[in-house]
């Protein structure tokens, strides 16, 4: 064991969770840690609350639970709020989404309906889709900002909360390149006075919360805090930001499966991967623009995990095509079938086919929780900016400047556990384990 | 970089690999080599032949290939010997077994040819679905073991190879429990005097190589070198040793997907396995006596790493079953389906379907060659006994005692690349990269 | 339209239905049928409610529904009656069997607990994983078959039904071939007062049902109203008999697409068939004894649909296996998995993968109704023993002596629909609508 | 056994196969015709040449071969010609198609190579994708049509053939709907005469052979023979015709499954098909203008079989996709999934799912053949105009004016063997049998 590196302020007084967007996933999210809270269920798929985490050496036997080894918030300490802009309450929201079951529901019906969600931020130019019907309105999109803000600090008011992590899980946006008025604060500030047309409504919702230095995660796809101009800004108020898109069913799956044909060197010619889903999100992907977003962030997962460049002859030409249907008769759930064709030994052919039949919030929720426990955990470490080791729950996770990502799931897990080991001052973990053999090592 | 810890003898001089059992497996390694070596065709799933290893900080750019970075014999400098109780020289043989195609063998023809087998060690109560043809015969087992040696030395005249590696590519043996004639050397060496009945084949092959100082690997599930006895050989004699039983196909699989659901905490209720398979080893395995030890190594993977008894909430009680079927119309391909039964966020229950139309001897051929070059290098470093850092290569690996075996294959993965560098002196990969965000660590 | 050739007898009055064996299947038959009676669920599944018929030519667009065409009993005539081991009534049955939502049950509780099973004849050597609590004792066979009958009598007397149909919904007992106390009614009964041990309780309930003249249905695959004896009691009293073992589930799907690759002339090398199920009746599979048996039943179905005798080049040799699993993850659900290793043209081969998600008792329930319904129409008819026309919802249809059977599904459809057809009066269809084109035809 | 009501002309003298599209599917059903006369390879998938019939009884046990049981042409009685715009023989055609093995093309390289293909009607109008380099030219499209015409004649002075049938191989026109060129005979041919654009090359060659008096079929969807005008030249030049596109893959499977759903009256909420192949079909059908046309086709087969209107409950709604996906890795081969979801007794859901690894040419060479043979049979009848006895083998079946096409497959092979048993004076097979058990039927 090490000294201690990082000096963790406590995780004292309860904490603000403020969810712009309450669809399906934010109030299965909800409702399933208030569910936890009274032990009507079990937080499954969350590290933070059923993960452990080994330390030291294997014949040490130490396991302990991961929220028992770090300082991080207990589910009885989080205050819940949120903006929507259909105006229904958490409990209507969950009913109306059919992802857990009515009984469950109806047994924690009393703090669901206390979650009221304020006005959204909304602009019909970036979501095509919805309609606004309990929506803020104002002169400037920085009048919107100011809005926001004062929201929070109503809600940090009446709640006496101590902490805030903002988590975006609203739709996703109308892709936006990146812009000379999202390149520095200075011209980001200028845009949302003028109401400058290329300031989404989730930007206005991140300025707003890192401006007063808390924390920004984006379940979404969309461009938001990977602008420029709000990572200067999380740097300069020490808040912690995230993103982006929750890693979820096949990229989850490609992510495990990827890097287990490149570490045995097997080689692939192709990988076809078809979804059907028939809620909201698959009926707005069934639209050929808003697929192409959603489309380029899933294939460049498997560019970056097998590197054809480094390996022209087993990656150099794979043929990656990802199909999404809107397909009503599976409602809530969401089934994947990926065929991939791999090469071994003297290029001869094999296929794997994959058929998984899942259900995406159920998958997203305890990715939510983990987010916003380690997020602030990071703030009371001291960190801001970006937190490349969370890349673990990122379909497309943020890097530092000249770093590419790294999607491999298991160095995702690496690189998420040896920084919990660093933060307490445990020896990281290498698996050289030769001591086990040697003396000499 | 840090100073090198390890000081390996080069690779000078030709590499002998001996092979007992020249059947599918053991042609479709040896007749890749020299298609690879005449640039026939790529020796595709070797780590040592198409692999690259990362190098210091991401941003440095260093991934050279591993047989550029560690110091392995070449292609070019192995020398191939066999035993077989058919008789057929390795053309024939591979031929026979129908995985390489005819016009790729033809132009190989010579190369094996000239491998012809020397008689094997055969017992017909060890295997019972084979004859032997072409068999030793002699008073005593010690007597055979004695033989073998010979048949080594001779080889080893013969070729002027300056280093040897023996490779077990037979069948499985019937199932043998560790017994007292297995603990010691000393009891093992008045065993095979007077030819005790728990002495198995492979065993004399294994003493023979052992006491001669060469390392030797077990392809098969059956007890071999992790008998004291022999492990104890393999220490005093300095050479390396590995097992058991080539890790391909369905298990090579499992040991992908299951760290990849372990990693998200998502639960497990039951894991369906069943193959079909119409070769020779289908047919065996159609026994109920002989798929029972196939079973047991098949079975504990899953339970090594969920680790049941750490995580009881999640993966307490799976239901784990394995079916092999012997299915001629699927002659020497193998097919698997598995289904996953998992469980998510508040007990939700979903499902994955895993299809895989592979190759057995086609994964497996790469296994072998990664392995003979590693363990030479293992023993060039003055390594000896149990080489837990090749656990990825293998089912059920060996580990020193009191130690419970890796399954997970990125832990394998990271194990093997970290001893890699830790034998050329280079830093070990942990991926924390907080260094690119902070200055300070 | 040609003259009406049979006589039916209109279905005045109540049915009766009789049922040994009060388990899953028959409970989500009756429950169904009371839900369907108040609206509140839709017999799907079954012809006689759902289907409808085309009669006379194409351009006529006449399509009755079925029950609309022939005089079938209505469902709010039948009338319920069962003998059970266990003692529970239906509605405790019907919970602890978790096929149909609680909620369903729940609406229709009254009549399902007014289900009392009566004492049930059984005996531990004919099912070995059963324990029998409410039982009947006397002292021969015989007795125990005059028990039976009077329990139809006190049925009848209490309900006041004019007819009955008893169906077997009991488990599968144990292997029986037929012996000479099974080949002449005299044997029998003989045997019946010496309560020879190779009379079964199945058997035992067939001869009270149909001394009285009452049709006999048997929905398991063990030997009953296939033994002579009681074929030959079947038509001295006029009574339609009907078996065996219900139709559903893989073998249904196997009916489906063994015709249509036959039909193509594609050649079939193997069909490798698995299942898992988490049942009883999965539990009781699980027993290599009794799943010989069962397998039995299951291999014909591919021999009798190829005829790899007539077809030597393209059936000859198919190889089929098949595997059934006990696995407790998939409840009370089923699924299958089938490999089909088909050869086209110049012998190419090709293959289909078919995984079926299904539920036993959902697919078994119409089922039941159909065959209900329409023995007690062909008893109607004045028709006795076998009713071949009603092979479609048989896995193992009984036949005339000397005739194969028909496992077919469309032939089996073919066959139902011109029975109904020729019943009525109505022409039968051969498709073959040559009038469509030529005045000559 | 009926009176013989059909008049059969003698199969005397050789029938030549003209073949527009010298491509895949074309040099593989000609090659395996040339292979199977050398008895180099079976015909599997042919009706004609593996299929028997049953006649009479069951117990009459009478099942001739069906090229026995009605007289067709010999295979040894083919005489074949072709138009193609590549200009290579189908020697050349065939190895690059990589279908059959080249070892077999190298066994009949002679006589494939000794089909040398004339200049083909071409207009890149119609098919987009495709660059003509061996093409007709002319003033007009009636004279292309008198150039076809001249082929044709040279064709029988250099052959000696005594008949001829011309088959559409070639490529998926542009979608052409009907207009009032294509309505009469005296329309069309003033359209010839001015080269009008809605005449596509496809009805060039189906205007040449009928107004020849030859039989004309249409493997591909594009609209040629279901032109009002060419039906009337068919009719009055006693020709027969054949269309619309070969029923191959996930089609044939439809048509199989779909039919087994509804005899047993199991709803349906959504059937989800998509397929991968690399092939240039694929190519062409990647484009979303292809695919529309196709798509047309391919979604009419499930509204047909399963009526919604008749069965608004049970078909009312069906979510039906289709996708097909140019995917290289799969090359010549072809891939589909299917995703069926159905429901069952009380509105259960159930889900098959049907992964076909299949072989486009391979299945439809024999559908070629049989298509062939028997509508020069058909014309040895004396019909012309519309064969919809040949259903069986056509995606999209041509009728009679007012009627809807049958796309059951086992219905339409009923229709077929009905049909052949007609010509011959045979019993018609209505699976009515209930004089196996009855006196008076």
């Amino acid at each position: 064991m090490t000294d201690r590196k990082v000096n963790v302020k406590p995780a004292e007084g309860k904490l603000g969770v403020l969810i712009p967007g309450l669809g399906a996933v934010a109030t299965t999210f909800v409702a399933g840690v208030e569910a936890a809270k009274r032990q009507l269920g079990a937080p499954i798929g969350s590290l933070t609350q059923m993960g452990r985490i080994r330390l030291g050496k294997r014949t040490e036997n130490r396991n302990p639970l991961i929220h028992e080894f770090v300082p991080l918030a207990n589910l009885s300490d989080i205050v819940w709020g949120a903006w929507d802009l259909h105006g229904q309450n958490a409990y209507e929201v969950a009913c109306r989404s059919r992802v857990l079951e009515q009984g469950l529901l109806d047994k924690i019906r009393k703090p669901l309906e206390a979650i009221e969600p304020m006005k959204a931020v909304f602009d019909p130019v970036f979501v095509k889709n919805l309609q606004g019907v309990h929506v803020k309105s104002g002169p400037t999109k920085m009048d919107l900002a100011r809005q926001v803000m004062a929201d929070i600090d109503a809600f940090v008011a009446r709640t006496g909360v101590s902490r805030v992590v903002v988590l975006w899980c609203g739709s996703t946006e109308t892709f936006t390149p990146v812009s000379d008025v999202h390149r520095t604060l200075a011209a980001f500030e200028a845009g949302l006075s003028e109401s400058h047309p290329e300031i989404a409504p989730s930007m206005i919702y991140a300025y707003a919360a890192l401006k007063k230095g808390i924390p920004y995660l984006n379940g979404a796809p969309n461009l938001t805090v990977d602008a420029p101009a709000l990572l200067e800004l999380s740097r300069a108020n020490a808040a912690p930001i995230g993103g982006k898109d929750f890693k979820t069913g096949q990229t989850l799956m490609k992510t495990i499966i990827a890097p287990g044909l490149k570490a045995r060197m097997l080689g692939v010619e192709g990988w076809f991967s078809t979804n059907i889903l028939g809620n909201l999100d698959g009926k707005v992907l069934d639209d050929p623009g808003s697929f192409k977003t959603k489309e380029e962030s899933k294939l460049s997962v498997l560019d970056t995990i097998f590197n054809g460049e480094l390996y022209p002859q087993l990656y150099g030409e794979i043929h990656h095509k990802v199909r999404i249907n809107y397909y009503p008769p599976r409602g809530d759930n969401k089934e994947s079938w990926d065929n991939i064709d791999i090469v071994g030994w003297m290029g001869y052919p094999m296929q794997i086919k994959i058929n998984f039949l899942c259900r995406d919030s159920i998958l997203a929720a305890p990715v939510c929780l983990d987010l916003v426990l380690f997020t602030d955990l990071a703030q009371r470490c001291g960190w801001s900016g970006v937190q490349e080791w969370l890349s673990f729950y990122w379909k497309s996770p943020q890097t530092g400047p000249g770093l590419a990502p790294i999607h491999d799931l298991f160095q995702q897990q690496n690189k998420l556990e040896n920084t919990l080991r660093y933060i307490m001052g445990e020896t990281l973990i290498t698996n050289l384990g030769l001591d086990y053999y040697m003396d000499e090592v």
